[in-house]
């Protein structure tokens, strides 16, 4: 048996489970769902083209790392890979930028059981040339050896379903040897479109917009760039691919009319939603790519019971969770890992990043938080800012124009107007007065730290306009007058003041807005 | 004469009126529409299916309470029937949270001289059940005896026009059982299809679109939950509804077949916008119809006179009003009854609620504000946030970061920067400097109060970074030096200072930067 | 040879120059613009209709004077005259608010090298009577002299691009009278309709919608208010332009069957784009017509590089430039002259007027600058408020809730929290603590000034909550105790101190806290 009867024998074997699992099949029970993933992923190959440049978004990152709602274009194709096909074997084809899209897929922790392999395109030299580059490292030879399929997906579809995986992964009939995806267009003009025998029949070519003829340019089915092929068939159509073009490039969609002029049959997948085809090839599209996810994210939790008052100003990444009966308002951005408890308010134009909101903690307008934990039933805002490590205890009450940095706020205390607390760590029920600032840098380095900490005991109560200048402790239930400048330990229980008695001189007022200076 | 023939005799007459109010009218003057609401209340009953739970709404609060523009879904429905038919005999049929809509509505004031009835649905059965409830109630068996005609809407739509209203209230033909509305979908998947005799024949019946022969599925006219029935009819036909079906449930849309069988005419009313038909069953059906209804809002103020740089951002509730030449910037918030004075500037970002604002006042980016007033010609912010209870003075500025609570500020005076003043009574053509706090609350309860006042004289001029421990006064024309920490009354021209003198230790500062502690 | 026969032969040598030169010609090199521009523009006259009251723009401003992304209506369509046509004859026919019209016209800078005349009509009795009063000005009568055209543009249409206004100022035919713009309307309700012989043939005259038959209604090219005309043709047909119309008004629309009449061809454009042809005639119309420059403008600067993270929250004025790499985040207003420089980042609703940011600077979220200066890599906000002719030097970092106020920041000096600096000088590397406040006003007024000068030297160190009363230096390298009241001077390197010493009074909290008023 030689080896490519033998590689035909196993796409045959392949071809008997795609009797039981239409590719047609759109809904599945969840259990079905598993079973088929099991049963493709033994010898699926998912090829995911990422090499190329991107001119067009201007940038020296590489276009798939180019951020659509908080992931890069590449992590959501990967993350409906691993939906669908997570025991596929995956290639990402590398040029431009290769060490950072390597570093980043390697960083990221949830493709750490990704069977993930980079191949490196030194040139980009077109789809067809990528694929080709694949096929002769040891991934695509070992794919061919086990009688796979290869998904072949560019890098930059955000928008890509997991659907879409599942249906294209799903086992190529015993003599196909391509799916393709196509895709009804309105208006095609710029696609490849796709040429059949008749008005239905076998596919015959992808013509592109240049070379078409006016009633090829009729054709309103186009290919949208998404294959399967049988692995060997993808390794020997490459090989012989020429570059014989205006581009002097290689191109996948010349394996189409390879694979026709060779009698082996093509399958079609007509795509319904030409929204989830959408690639990112400059900023705008990245930003409308970006605007259609975060629609479909907000609306994802709209219908989960989360009340938006204008769902198209909010902005969300796809980390970001939401309790039930929580309220967000108009212009509010939750980004990272933001998690925001049941029934929270998030008030209008609050920014939030990473930040973690307890049950029925309201966030007040323009609220600005990163890496903080705001407690159950505390109130925040308007206008707080919480940078990062600190926390608010539950139902205590930050107001406006305060700004924390690594500090600890005890329960149902309150500080509520103008004031800073940096390195502080504050008790429970204290109440903090207007203006007070913990004077955590003096200019001087102790200990090799440049910001010292100041520690305020349960139950003390500060004046407003008060500074601790630290490190320095005011006791439990001590008692801070107004306008005082603290630079020396509060014992507790004590009274503290340090500001100059009152004078009043009579008629003084007229006499000092007349002076000259 | 049997009741039956009575009530027929009625209906006859009633059919008489009819002739001189067609249908179909649209443009009434306004003294026509007074007239036709004076004859067709005689008699009208409207029945408003309230019972529902919304499951998918995933909220506890019933349905049709929940706020679309700042107002209660019902509440838009119950105000254009008063628009349109104020004497009409009203029943609401409640079940889930029956409590609630009741307190609800009759908490209303502009309800109050409606007439309506609750009527309770103890199991929610489906509409017809609904129906046959409030027929059995003394409400209903009151239309059937005065042979009225009830006009059924459903709770949940907040977007229905008062012409529409007018329009199914207006006197049903003599011969006619039913007035059944209907609109045309590009798409009407998903809705029950009206079947006609032959293609624009009397109409047979509703054919659900599980029940929908290929051909049926392919009409485009679909009925959309709102009916007028005449009040015999209604009260017969409900009684022999049958629930045999999926849902076990009865339902209205059988009552077409029924009187098509019974050789009843039915009258159609076809909608030209289902936009205004729109229900609402899900956060995010109630976020879409808040949008519709929220930019009709704001269009209609453009319309007026106002300027919106991004109307799309702007959100305004149905009661807020604004006058003519007011410039209204992106991001704006609305709310309540908010009050804005012709030629008023709302910066970027602000959020208003219950706050009236007087001609030619300037409320700058992100100023929040609550159940406050500005005064004509006064600027406020930007950042300023105004709590509840606090009054700007004419031509008095609120700079930026500053706090007011429960304050009233006079004319002209001048709070521009980083301060909190809460419950104050400032003069006018007062001069305050950064960084004032008015110590409010102290810790101590006295006569009973946790919050004490500050009273500032006319012309006072008070320095940056002073504080007033209240309660306390400073008298007319008097000068408080910045710094001071004013615990004492300060007579009216008086001078006061309350700092300590400044020392300056010549070549001390590298020293101190260099200690260690 | 007659004065008309000499204009003939003119407008004869001017259509040799059309044969090389086709209207339809969209897409020319820039050399080739050129020359057609100095060909164009010999004889070239532009008449922009700009003295209608727009009544329904409810505004005492002239509506051409109404702003669309920063820049009043008028000066789009001069901007692209001037593009398109720098050398052409202009005629501004001005009536309602002539003066506001024309003032704002002479003080624009880039129109002062245009020839612009302002035609005065007393009445306004319909855009044919502005054409006559236009033809009897010495304008007129020099284009009519000169055998020019003249292109007829209404003064409302902001969006008008340039190659139309190229396109219409292509010469005319030999023989033709008329150049006239239509648009194929999907629903052409309420505009004139254009009447051909036969279905493609000869135009013969524009219908308005209350004159048109049924089959008249259902044409759906329409006529647009955009006109080019032989000088002559139009001098010579509006003195003889009727009007008997219920209006009493003189229209433009009727020369197009007074042309045809008189067996005038009739050249005609349809112009691709409704979009481009939107006029502006109430408040509504003005928003539509700004968010589409609005989109345009933001899709303009995507393309060439800028990340918008949602560019439909985005408001910029059309003479705004933003650098490669920029990120706006959403709900940025930029408007006047500001200058984003690359890869500066502006946060989520920031507000900026006239600003220049410099390459790298971070604006964070909220901060709201007016004619200020960012340098590199400076760090602004969140809520930092720059108010005019403030200067942050590279490298520094104003932080939240600072304002600045005609003050300079020197290199890397830091002001990170809650202050206010008003008339200050500071150096670099300063330290700048908590609750900092210039005193710049104490009531009194020196040297005619209200608010004094506060200088700040190099290397400062001032601790949190300090004031200092203006005018008052503090010396580089000089060191403020937090907490004190700078009223005098401070020598270079010296600690200045200005408080008053602790005191802690054990137990006596509690004391304090029972006591009674």
């Amino acid at each position: 048996m030689s080896a490519a009867t033998h590689l035909l024998f196993l796409s045959c074997a392949w071809a008997c489970l795609a009797a039981s699992f239409p590719v047609t099949q759109n809904h599945m029970s969840d259990s079905a769902r598993r079973r088929a993933v099991e049963r493709i992923s033994k010898a699926a190959g998912i090829l995911i083209l990422a090499a190329g440049q991107g001119k067009r978004m201007r940038s020296s990152l590489p276009k798939v790392l180019h951020p659509v709602c908080g992931q890069p274009i590449l992590f959501h194709i990967l993350r409906r890979v691993k939906e669908a096909a997570p025991k596929a074997s995956i290639a990402i084809v590398v040029g431009h930028g290769r060490e950072k899209v390597e570093e980043a897929v390697r960083a990221e922790a949830e493709f750490s059981d990704l069977s993930i392999e980079f191949v490196f395109q030194p040139e980009q030299l077109g789809t067809g040339h990528a694929a080709r580059c694949a096929m002769e490292h040891p991934w695509g030879a070992s794919l061919v050896k086990a009688g796979g399929a290869i998904l072949v997906l560019p890098g930059d579809l955000p928008l890509v379903p997991r659907n879409l995986v599942e249906q294209m992964t799903a086992p190529l009939g015993r003599t196909d040897a391509i799916r393709l995806m196509t895709c009804e267009l309105p208006d095609p003009t710029g696609y490849g479109r796709v040429v059949r025998r008749g008005k239905a029949g076998a596919v015959l070519r992808i013509v592109e917009e240049r070379d078409a003829s006016a009633r090829e340019k009729a054709i309103r089915e186009v290919a949208v760039s998404i294959y399967s092929f049988q692995a060997v068939f993808l390794k020997h159509a490459t090989e012989r691919l020429s570059n014989r073009n205006a581009q002097k490039e290689y191109y996948l969609t010349d394996l189409i009319s390879a694979a026709s002029r060779g009698k082996r049959k093509i399958d079609v997948l007509s795509w319904p939603s030409a929204e989830d085809l959408r690639g990112v090839n400059d900023p705008w599209e990245l930003a409308q790519a970006t605007r259609i996810l975060n629609e479909r994210n907000v609306k994802n939790w709209a219908l989960k019971g989360v009340r938006f008052t204008d769902p198209w100003s909010v902005q969300l990444d796809v980390e970001v969770e939401i309790g039930e009966g929580a309220e967000i308002h108009r212009g509010v951005v939750l980004s990272g890992k933001t998690r925001v408890g049941p029934n929270v308010i998030v008030g209008p134009g609050c920014v939030l990043k990473n930040v973690e909101a307890d049950e029925g903690a309201h966030i007040k307008t323009g609220t600005v938080a990163e890496a903080s934990r705001i407690g159950k039933g505390a109130q925040v805002g308007p206008y707080a800012h919480l940078r990062p490590e600190s926390e608010v205890g539950p139902g205590a009450k930050i107001g406006n124009f305060v700004e924390l940095k690594k500090s600890r706020i005890g329960a149902n205390t309150s500080i509520a107007h103008l004031s800073y607390l940096g390195d502080a760590e504050v008790g429970r029920d204290v109440n903090i007065g207007c203006g007070f600032v913990t004077c955590n840098f003096d200019g001087r380095v102790i200990d090799g730290q440049r910001k010292h900490r100041t520690v305020i005991g349960d139950g003390v109560f500060l004046g407003s306009d008060c500074q601790t200048v630290a490190p320095v402790t005011v006791g439990a239930g001590a008692y801070v007058a107004s306008g005082s400048t603290i630079t020396e330990d509060v014992e507790p229980g004590a009274l503290a003041i340090a500001r100059s008695r009152q004078v009043n001189k009579p008629g003084y007022a007229a006499k000092l807005k007349s002076r000259k200076s």
